[in-house]
């Protein structure tokens, strides 16, 4: 892969389950053939608003593979193929590559917080990237995993030659900065963090991967363009409209308000796994007047 | 399983790997040989410093079946199965009572925290509890997973007749004393952080799943006698020897910290598994000097 | 003073407000006169519970000197001194010496956090108990503060000869065992958050300075003896029926709730000074009803 | 005052102490005389950065008294005036309109901070403005204070005639985006994070409050400049270059590790007030290397 096509806006997307609770393979496809009538990048399989954690390794290979199908060769399939021990990690990415993944992102290991070192961190995505067949994305949640990729972590690892990138989910634009001033030219860093999409953009950000890109896509792609252009006022203007809904099919109502939001858009959305349960009633009709708001018409 | 068992010091006892990084059975049996021949109630398998993590679900099913072999069926035998979603969480408990174990511990699922209302925990662990073969103890560790398992929440998970305990990692001993005044009287509160071992069995825990336990498990059965006995300043004193051990095999070195104690107590300790890496340098003579100073024969 | 006389029950009391919003030093006497005739040790004036962030100089020396006055001399005063510099915390304990306390309480600085480490929360410590005529109490209150004094700092300023203990007013018990573990014997550790009162005494606490003190005194005072007398079973009950009401005056409510249950009990409560507002409507019944169910007749 | 002038930089100036610790009006005047001779719009006395928590209510009086002779009339004073007390706080700001400030900065009442709720934040700043004879700041620093002022709070508040901006001293700029978002369009917002000012001038800050300012002022003017042109690659490069400066001698060394730097750009520094202490050795020569690597003339 031209790692120079790591840019632009690129949904982490949500994973269809059926009525028995199982992968909809053909809502995946029929989703993702409305994303690819918009100007998105590409599409991100697998990652947390994939709910990546409640899949088992076959379900994710599966997954894969046929997003694979869905998303054209011109068009990034990126798959999260984070696991806590190294093996494990190195094993989905293996398997994400065969299955047709461009690029791997792997969010950091969690579970032992307190020894995630630099040191840790370090051994464990060189020996990922050593063994992985294609590029590697960093991922950085401090927020959920409780340990923080730092800036001088980060540009570590940028040396690698198949290290490509990172995801940086956090609202504090001073690190995305750090990033971009710390590490190679070409590294691509990506904001995870919707309301902070605009500022992050101007520190450098090649590109956004963010939940509501799966609802507006359109609107995220424009907001790239607006910065391009030098446009800041307007760009301001679409981000302030765009925060509200980005928060609600987040960290308001998490993976069930993003499903709420892609049902009201025409896409398929439909229950989160268990544990996780249905948004509370009041979400359906918040997410509907933050949509409105944005005056978007998101898909197709 | 006749929960009145639930009494006394487990060991959540650390996977033995390798030198070529698989879980080494053979280290295991010989291991537990050891635990036997103290006072201990019985062990856990699969906890959080069994690095449960990092282990694949076919590893964890050999660990537990071969722990059975090795556990006589007056002691106990626990076995962690908790998953982030709750069908792997229901698979790994029916595979577990199938492989032997008396009873799972189940920790909270950690990766949707924001989303991890007490509805949503409730709903989780009635779910597994409902399909469980035996019995469920509930697992609360705020500080790895930042869920908090709360009073009411345990409260009400304690009226299902298959959720038989809890296990609360945390340092405030009031929501232990919280666990045992709101739950029924039969349900066994464990204190799962030595340091507070001590006051945790003066507001009614039933016992402790500690790590150091798997080092020094005669200094900790001792330490519950004391309190039975009702000489508290013993008790106080021994807690004061234990808790600078514990912390350095838990918070100060984590895993690799607890198996450099197993390997200097004559049991085998080895390597842990990537991303843990190896403790710092100076940990083997820290360790053993807060040994000496607890002056124990540990095992055997 | 005699620092062996450091030990029981002492209530860290809300301060008079009239309908002026200035103190009322008749209620402040009249409610003094009602805690005098339990079994406490004495008071502390100036505590946070005493709102001495809210009040001026003028204000602290005038309801100490008025204090003493109240308080016989066989009974303890200790007035809560700390501010942020140490030149302010050297006045404020000389003027309290003036006025009569016995000894002062000292929190630690908190607003230049990150620069408060061992080393200069130790120089500012031994400053102030060179200069102080009174014996000084350590007081760490790391949820509010911010800062947390460390055993080993503890431990090094517990040699000073003019300071006499600390308090904890965290749930962390192994921090209270600690702090007794690694201080001089008569060193007195004081409990401050009520819900751990069982336990702290449990591993060695001289004694506990409670808000929920000055609303039932008795029950505090009861449970030093219950524990003092081994009756660990009924030193349980007492402190899950003590919990509920201690967390409605302090963690739930705050200093308002605390002055609604003085109200409750016969005691001058009032209103707190602004910032602080009134607490929500609820307020008064929760606490009619835990005080209820403590079935507790707490002053005279 | 007329509030369009709240834009462009002003640093919040330490405040010098003398030998003997007391402070310094001499060198107060001397190093305002140099800041005069740059971009800066004014100066902030009394901020964090001015130690104003360990300063009394004359000290801090003589300080704004003094500042106002220095800075000429077209340049703005703003003195900080926050207390925990609403009384308090509405006193200092009467005092500091009578000194000659043109505005006040208010940080939110932190020491009672679970009772800090959105209306007990309203009802004290409303209190405080209305008192007021000068425009109101309000002052966000929920890093030190554990007080948070949501967005809806300020745009409740800056509705009120006298409050006229707010210093958000956070590196979440989506919250600057907010605050910019939801306030009127004459309500200044500034950045009180200089890693964070590039992005938050590009989402609308009307300038920055920055501690960095004092050492480096020409280089904070110039990055407005840069923005403002649209030259936002150059304004990346400066911000890089800015950044490592900004932090050392904020998060990293304190107050102290500012003053060695305003020593070393030849204004006067000097030791801070204790419990602050001398910042460690190796400070200054880090401090050097970073101001040598802005490669900045800074002051005169």
């Amino acid at each position: 892969m031209d790692t120079a096509r790591l840019r632009g806006v690129l949904p982490p997307i949500p994973t269809p389950f059926g009525p028995g609770g199982d992968v909809d393979l053909h809502a995946l496809r029929s989703n993702i053939r409305r994303w690819m009538q918009s100007g998105l990048s590409g599409i991100v399989v697998l990652g947390s608003n994939g709910e990546a954690p409640l899949l088992d390794d076959q379900e994710a290979a599966r997954l894969t593979a046929t997003a694979r199908e869905a998303v054209p060769p011109d068009r990034l399939l990126i798959a999260g193929t984070g696991r806590e021990s190294t093996r494990a990690t190195i094993a989905a990415s293996r398997q994400a590559a065969t299955d047709g993944a461009d690029a791997v992102l792997v969010r950091t290991p969690a579970f032992f917080k307190s020894q995630m070192t630099p040191q840790a961190l370090i051994a464990h995505y060189a020996a990922v990237a050593d063994a992985s067949p294609v590029p590697v994305l960093l991922y950085n949640f401090a927020a959920v995993t409780g340990v923080n990729l730092l800036p001088a972590t980060v540009a570590t690892l940028a040396e690698h030659p198949n290290i490509a990138g990172v995801k940086e989910s956090g609202v504090d634009v001073s690190q995305v900065a750090d990033y971009v001033a710390l590490s190679r030219r070409d590294f691509a860093v990506f904001c995870g963090a919707a309301p902070v999409f605009h500022p992050a953009l101007c520190v450098g950000a090649a590109g956004g991967i963010l939940a509501v890109a799966s609802v507006v896509p359109d609107a995220c792609v424009r907001l790239v363009e607006q910065v391009e252009a030098g446009r800041h006022d307007e760009a301001r203007r679409l981000q302030a409209r765009l925060t509200p809904l980005a928060r609600l099919v987040t960290t308001v109502y998490g993976v069930a308000g993003l499903k709420i939001a892609l049902d009201q858009v025409g896409c398929y959305g439909g229950p989160p796994r268990a544990p996780l349960g249905a948004a509370p009633g009041e979400a359906a009709a918040a997410i509907r007047q933050a949509l409105a708001e944005l005056q978007e018409v998101p898909v197709g």
